[in-house]
């Protein structure tokens, strides 16, 4: 059976969702941060990168969100959770979900973990007070050129719904407004009414 | 015909030596960054990002390297650059792709684009001093928990060994040796020597 490692509040949501949306037979196991477990031993040991989410699979372990998305909709192809037979379109849906992932979560970061990349204190206070404009912009494209309606990816709901509902959650604390974003702030209050959702959301505040 | 943007030294090398390797036929345009042609309207017609790669198709226009070569392995799928029918072997090149995405190509961002994150002149400068810190972090960790030899995934070449050679030309220039990552360099190496790299390192420089 398949085991999903996350933390609360993470982007690991996404793929708690996807599982659940999937029909997966699958288990979650939550990595504690404010205890440190992430860097623990037996942690590092599942996924050496000391983040969530890993995906526990009897063919071995998978991270990285964008890929773990993609995965779930191929193991379950009757869920309809992405374009399978068609290249273009599937390279449509992970070129979203890999903005999310590179520029979206990464601008995002910088609020609480500057110290990635910097060691001055007075410079990872100076990159979490640029958040707001950085998150806004991210957003400003996702709502004007990128999201299509109702779902991301048009009438279908794909991998790249779950993955949007997670990160747009961030806006409010990241300092943004989520009313700037008429159609994603849409997008969020429909997926939050779908049984899945409800279902995991539910799960992780548990 | 597919048409890829793409500017010297970047990222969009992956998707031209992919090309080249998957024997398609495509025509290449730079896209000037010291001139500022990736923010001129015509290029923002083509990319609203402002950044390269961007692969015009016949279908629409794709963005974001990961997605651009998944698509180049499942539509030349002769060439045999990915495990197309195994989700989970797919999903492993995926996982290592979106690693170098948006972990170890945002580390490297940090020393020439730290504005995107910050604005104050000493927490930019502070985020250039730890580039070498955090690139050799990445690298420690590709070499020793990622890369299977000879190539990325084991015997297979795949969409993953362009992708790392692109990001381990940069090593240098983040000021990290490359000689602390014998496989990674061997790697580097061993891939200069194939035709399609050659060339398409060539024709860049041209």
């Amino acid at each position: 059976m398949i085991k999903l490692y996350y933390e609360k509040g993470t982007c690991a949501l996404a793929s708690h969702i996807a599982l659940e949306e999937a029909g997966a037979e699958y288990s979650t196991m939550r990595v504690n941060f404010g205890a440190g477990e992430q860097r623990s031993p037996e942690y590092l040991a599942v996924n050496p990168k000391g983040r969530v989410p890993s995906l526990v699979t009897e063919r071995g372990i998978l991270t990285e969100t964008p890929a773990m998305l993609a995965f779930i909709a191929q193991s379950f192809p009757k869920a309809g959770l992405a374009p399978l037979d068609d290249p273009f379109r599937f390279a449509e849906v992970q070129a979203f979900n890999s903005y999310l992932c590179s520029t979206v979560h990464v601008a995002h970061a910088h609020r609480l973990r500057g110290a990635r990349w910097a060691d001055d204190p007075a410079a990872i206070e100076a990159m979490t007070r640029k958040v707001p404009d950085s998150m806004a912009a991210c957003f400003d494209l996702i709502e004007g050129k990128m999201f299509r309606g109702p779902w991301v990816m048009g009438e279908s709901y794909t991998i790249c719904d779950p993955y949007l509902f997670t990160i747009a959650r961030w806006l409010e604390g990241d300092g943004v407004d989520p009313a700037r974003f008429p159609k994603v702030k849409a997008h969020r209050d429909r997926i939050s009414e779908r049984p899945a959702v409800r279902k995991v959301v539910a799960d992780q505040k548990a």
